[in-house]
């Protein structure tokens, strides 16, 4: 790099190194984190790459010779079963080796990838097969389809952008593999898919989705189904002793003590960070809809109704919220400094009955997402302004401040090359509070 | 800033100010100034910030308690009356102070603001309201809303942005309340309201409203319908007598020779320009209508049509026609380097028949701002070529030179922070040309 | 220019010359060639203003006062004919010497060109009629239209942004005006125009347009009705033998063998490249039609179907291809660094059936056209990815890589100010191969 380029380069870097210097705790970032380009620039060279998400469920590619086009950040992605294994599945960017071209446009099967433009054709193990055509003294080893990282468990296929960097995910397989099989997401089947593209920075997407403390003024009908709200968004000690006793009382019932489950988010970037909780609904709701009844077949073998709700954290932008009888699956997907993407899949049990109600299954989280949308891009409207100035995260916004702390800490570790001693250590939540609802949280350390 | 940075900038501002240097009087401005982002940015900075501008008709909130969101340059504010007073009226950045969402989403009454998003509440005069979720050892006081310098007067509600550089707006105030009451600012209501998105540098939207040498060509309604337009667009003596005859012979019968008031144009910043300036439609017309009928109630607690016009300029981006029996309110307000909108409101006496029509109302001055968007956007397109090269303004262009030659002075003040001789002394409008039809202006000085 | 801008340009400049420097003989380019707006920006000021290109048929201003508004790159121009000879035409940029405007929105016909703005007047030779209203002491001599080089001949009209640096056109001119005639392009008129906007850098549309490689897998319409494509794409030694024998039979009975005219690719830009190849269709077709069927008159005074094509090159971005009864003319235009039009026009002979069918004459070139901008698109989506790296182009992509290697070295030459020994003294096209279908292109020297 020209000197004069290298100097401008050290003298961003140098920016955003001061801004994070700046930041007050447990206060909302500064406008430049929401709205600077180079910023958005600097988490895609350096913090995207480095996270697993999920891409597809595993029923997405349901045999040998299936492929998906898919999203990966800001990449296209073909998802393919190669083999006959359960997690027999692999990712390659869809870019032919020949001159560049989009391999594939749409969903298909196949015993190659065939590309439309020249026909050079691939194996579904990513190697060239048309050879005939090569200018002498080129390698067609050397011409194979480029792969993604890619890790299939426990019915989730997952991939990250960069190979040398990306955290262990075995450890998330280990510890997560049995508890998907329990709520049967190895054997579940998609109902439908809704995307809410949404004109905001992807961490005022986070931000919001880490609390509840929205819940009440925004989300009437999530207010009026889910019990922990009540408490969250009053503060009232009589309704939470109410509230408290009603989880005690259904955790007795289901003998579910321990139900936290995954490593916290540890604060660094070298360890995949995932968790699973378990909590009652209330009220006698059996599952997440608008009147509390059944929407599909239950789930993973169970024979009954608990009433519970599980929620898992997988990585940091995938999300899966399980009640009795059909999941949610949540991607969060970062597309501009001011754009993210967040889809939404449905699935219910393979063999739920065929014609399962999309629309009562699915009205939970649209009609809750369909708010997040407006009040996430309010949110970041209001940003834009030069009257913006942080303000601070109550006490009800615990896991939003924790988001944005580690984040911090990591964008600078990543930045100088410093390794910091982990967030996790210092960092304990409130006890008095409840997690949030809308992602799966384990109970603090002590 | 780092250092690079800041030698960028220097360099930057080093650029703009050679280019000043290089511009040649009376000519039209160099390209850069109508398309390069870095200008508009700087313009953004400096320029805008120390303008007041009308934001509001008065009677847009009636009473306590009404508020409505508007636009102050890229800015959304909220404009509220809290207090009984005519002119207790205060504006406010749309930012919640807590997160930065946006406050209000559309025009609406209440005792308190308050954000959709955590349901923070804020008092009519700005104070926070919320305080029982606060962090510990934060002070409420200090998370009040962010006002934005407000006055009303005469029925106007004007804002502006930089607090500590504005003009004093007292002068224009003391200058224009009586004027403006006289007219029936103050006692009218609005009929209609239109937005005209100009693809055009918001200097270029000015320029053409500032010059009436187009008027001829690009404007057949206008030019039947004006008097004046004969005169200017034709620069034919014989012609140039006769209205001369037919305006004298209009203020020997209105008696009001002293038709121009206000200061004019100071050429520096720190005085805030306006004026009023009062001539005859011509040819008996009572006012600018398709057909010169009437098309509304006298305003003002005027008793009869005396036919004449009057124009108010109100800072350097607001303006005001009136005829006798309705207004038309003028919006410049630049929205990026290329992008204007032009908003006109037209209003009519509160006591007017409630079936006006708006369609008579707005005729004059709809029909020419449609075709001043279409010539503004065809100038904007031609400047762009490589070939655009700045050409002349002729004496009919006066005031349009005038605008553009102390806009340069007040740039380089602005860059260099050296307050210049004001340009006012040293200027003088040519004598033998009527005013702008299109904007209020003073007899020259002598 | 300040210092720190100097450095910054010296960096730029130097950034993509290390690009240049990396390039990969016959390899695809890199990922910034095709992306980098700062490349892109590079191509504008240096490269694309040394290019003569198509901009009109004469037909288009077929008398004295006609004029027509037209783009050349991202100029928009007005082509006038401004006297009686064949040739008299001239072209100004569609800028107003006043302040600017563009003068003309739309074709018409007239003495003078106006503009609308303020009704300055421009005579057809372009010198500012309008006198009476400029300031004292302007000179109206150097207030006339800004001329855009212009040279008709043979029907054709071609433009160029620098007059100081367009390499010669008069040797072009003296070798293709009869050729031209001979296929009735000096006297057509058009049928239709159709323009194939493209989301893909300006090379990506050149490189597929310059190669037949992916003929088969993506147009199955080119691929049955031209014999040539199918020893193109099959390299299979049986076939060419017999398309060969085809050829040879053609050529034994037109008694054409010198059927290549024309300046090959010069490989630097003090010459202009021209080329004029014929080749015949195959299987007795007339012409490119449906089902081989004649679709209008015979152009140029041919009496009978001789079921050839012939392919001009003119420049390096203007293209046609000429069956016995219609002509296609591609303009290739350069948008952004991501857009490119491609503009089709076709033509028949001017006394053609006034009914003659635009649907069947343009729809080999339409199809083709529609499938190309698909394919198009696909490859710059796809090199896009991070993932994309140089390919290898194969022996049928030789026109291809040929363009290529040339665009990289005038580059240098452009960038260093130093000119390369040309490189078409190096260059020899593969002798196995025929020629792209889709560009004329003479045989290779030895």
């Amino acid at each position: 790099m020209p000197a004069a380029a290298t100097e401008l380069q050290a003298a961003e870097r140098g920016r955003v190194l001061g801004l994070i210097g700046d930041h007050r705790a447990n206060w909302s970032l500064q406008q430049e984190f929401y709205l600077d380009p180079a910023i958005f620039a600097l988490e895609r060279e350096l913090w995207f790459p480095r996270q697993w998400v999920i891409v597809a469920h595993a029923s997405e590619v349901p045999e040998k010779g299936r492929y998906i086009v898919r999203k990966l950040f800001d990449e296209e992605i073909i998802v393919v079963r190669f083999g006959d294994g359960e997690n027999d599945i692999a990712a390659y960017y869809n870019v032919c080796t020949h001159r560049g071209s989009r391999i594939c446009t749409k969903d298909g099967r196949g015993r190659l990838l065939v590309c439309p433009y020249h026909a050079w054709s691939f194996r579904l193990t990513g190697e060239l097969q048309t050879k005939q055509d090569l200018p002498e003294g080129v390698d067609p080893e050397t011409l194979g389809l480029h792969k993604v990282p890619t890790r299939a468990f426990g019915g989730l296929v997952l991939c990250g952008l960069d190979r040398a960097n990306l955290p262990d995910i075995e450890p998330v397989a280990a510890g997560l593999t049995d508890r998907l099989r329990e709520h049967g997401v190895d054997n579940a089947r998609i109902v439908v898919r809704k995307s809410y593209p949404t004109m905001a920075n992807w961490k005022l997407v986070l931000e919001n989705f880490l609390e509840c403390y929205h819940c009440r003024p925004a989300h009437p009908e999530y207010f009026r189904v889910n019990g922990h709200v009540k408490v969250t968004a009053m503060r009232d000690a009589g309704q939470a002793a109410v509230w408290q006793e009603e989880v005690d009382a259904w955790h007795s019932v289901i003998g579910d003590a321990e139900f936290n489950k995954g490593v916290w988010e540890p604060g660094d970037l070298d360890t995949m960070p995932f968790a699973m909780h378990r909590k009652p609904i209330g009220s006698g709701r059996k599952t997440l809809s608008d009147d509390g009844g059944p929407v599909s077949r239950l789930m993973g073998g169970r024979t009954d109704y608990d009433g519970g709700e599980s929620g898992f954290r997988i990585g940091r932008l995938s999300f899966l919220s399980a009640p009795n009888d059909y999941l949610a699956m949540f991607q969060m997907i970062p597309r501009s400094v001011n754009e993210t993407d967040v889809v939404i899949t449905w699935l219910v049990d393979r063999d739920a009955d065929v014609d399962v109600e999309a629309e009562k299954i699915s009205w939970m989280w649209d009609v809750t997402t369909v708010q997040d949308k407006i009040i996430t891009e309010d949110n970041a409207a209001g940003i834009a302004s030069r009257a913006y100035r942080p303000g601070p995260y109550t006490p009800l916004e615990s896991q939003t401040a924790f988001f944005i702390e580690t984040y911090l800490s990591q964008m600078k570790a990543l930045i100088t090359g410093e390794r910091a001693a982990t967030a996790s250590t210092e960092w304990e939540a409130p006890m008095q509070l409840f997690a949030s609802p809308k992602a799966a949280c384990p109970a603090p350390r002590h």
